[in-house]
């Protein structure tokens, strides 16, 4: 009824996309996070490795773990396993890295248990070790589940659909060397906005929607424009100004902040004008004084994925 | 290069369509405002029939007027035209009255002068003329002008996208026995909200969208959720929320107010469940004391016309 030992993996992750605070987020493949499952004597989770000596191995703070955990308790499994963490994601980079580690817990644990959670059940469970870290939402959980652009209009209860994007967006993630956490970042966020900027919000993010759904990417790109979360933590962003300005000017759709920073990512319709863009804000963060490295990654359209 | 006389038709909309403040509209088949329009001699507009005893027939304060004087200015067209307006929209309803004798001046207009303006130039004309009586705000033009559910990303500059929506996509129109004037609707409108308010806004406009490119109904009726206007207006429209229940319960995929009010609208998938929401929120109103009238309508997909 169970197997011996289960793997996870799931692909990090840009949260926001731009206007979509808390309510958008775009798989990028390539990097993710992989969790390793076997079975120990015993209940309850214990972390053997948790991918970096900045992540905690305590079971109950361990995003993986937790993630784990929530899908035993669903499953009415009482058997106790332990969790190998595969880091390949950055810290804190704004990469989706506590996301896609708990989503990969929770696909791991769903097949080591071979529960047949469905989607919304592994998101909700992915939500109780993302929540720990960064907050409830699931911007980030839900693309790095599911693969491509996905909207969460509502996480209780749990409301997500996955958007079809246009073959030909890449995205360009550029991370400058310096640490921002996710709760300096969320703490920036003005508590009330005007209604107007609340309008500009929902145009640019439904133009988004649109722009993907109609293959319209000069439509998507239109609609990365952030009046809320951008313009707060722009402020702590030393260069992502400059950078963004060179990634429009070097031929970006758009360009934002990735999720709480400090990467910073642009949309973009071509690999060529991806290398562009890329070397351009990377150029454009030097003349700020900070080192920065640059990737042009494709969409990831699979989401996460588990195996034995 | 000109013709001796035009006419011009736009059908009313639904404006907000619900979470869509000043970004969203719907355009309804059916009713509409005509606007016929003849040369004069010696500059200027002239109103021979404002269309209703109520309605101003003073040129810089008739909505289908200035729109028209906006398209002559463009066009730099120097000669006069007097207009006769046929309204076959209500006053105040809610129903987009004001907008589509604004956009049948305008494209009236464009057809007399053989003006050839663009939908983005005839919006702006069109918008000189609603900004007089409903504010600076296109969901109720775009759709008038366009037809179908459109989405108004940016007024300035204007940018909107024209939304395909499901074949069997039908609206109920019902408009209880009272006055509410849009200047008042409007002061109801706080000007700040909190930014879980924004968040859930975008997500619901969002959902809205994505269920009319990907033919859900289900998820467009889903998102029609307004944190925003919705609750604000509700205490200004008796029997309101009674109606929403019963057109919920009736088997409604969602329902709000329909622009400033007092209509209200409900989105539904077949005329027969139409007129059972439609006899369910008559019902409603009746036992709140109001009158109701109500109608099932098809979307008008064509947006406005004009002939000679």
């Amino acid at each position: 009824m169970t197997r011996d030992r289960a793997f996870g993996f799931a692909p990090g992750s840009i949260g926001n996309v731009g206007p979509g605070l808390d309510v958008l987020g775009l798989a990028v493949a390539g990097a993710g996070d992989t969790v390793a499952m076997t079975w120990h004597d015993g209940g309850g989770m214990t972390v053997a490795d948790a991918g970096h000596p900045d992540l905690p191995r305590e079971a109950n703070r361990n995003t993986a773990a937790i993630a784990a955990a929530a899908v035993f308790a669903l499953a009415g499994m009482q058997r106790g396993a332990t969790l190998t963490i595969t880091k390949g994601l950055p810290l804190s980079g704004g990469q989706g890295g506590s996301a896609a580690s708990a989503v990969a817990g929770a696909v791991a644990a769903n097949h080591l248990c071979k529960a047949g959670l469905d989607t919304n059940a592994l998101l909700s469970c992915a939500l109780e070790g993302e929540a720990t870290v960064a907050g409830r939402h699931a911007d980030n959980l839900a693309p790095s589940l599911l693969g491509g652009l996905v909207l969460v209009r509502s996480v209780d209860p749990m409301d997500v659909i996955v958007l079809p994007v246009p073959d030909a967006l890449r995205v360009v993630l550029v991370h400058p060397a310096m640490q921002l956490r996710t709760r300096d970042a969320r703490a920036v966020l003005p508590e009330m906005v005007s209604r107007q900027v609340a309008i500009a919000q929902v145009g640019n993010v439904a133009a988004m929607v649109a722009g993907a759904l109609l293959g319209d990417l000069a439509l998507l790109g239109r609609g990365v424009e952030d009046q809320i979360a951008e313009p707060a933590r722009a402020t702590l962003l030393p260069g992502f100004l400059a950078a963004k300005a060179a990634a429009r000017e070097a031929g970006a759709l758009g360009c934002s902040i990735s999720g709480a920073g400090p990467t910073a990512f642009a949309l973009v319709d071509s690999l060529g004008t991806g290398e562009a863009v890329a070397g351009a804000m990377v150029a454009a963060y030097a003349a700020a004084g900070l080192t920065a490295t640059a990737k042009v990654a494709e969409i990831d359209r699979e989401g996460a994925r588990a195996w034995e």
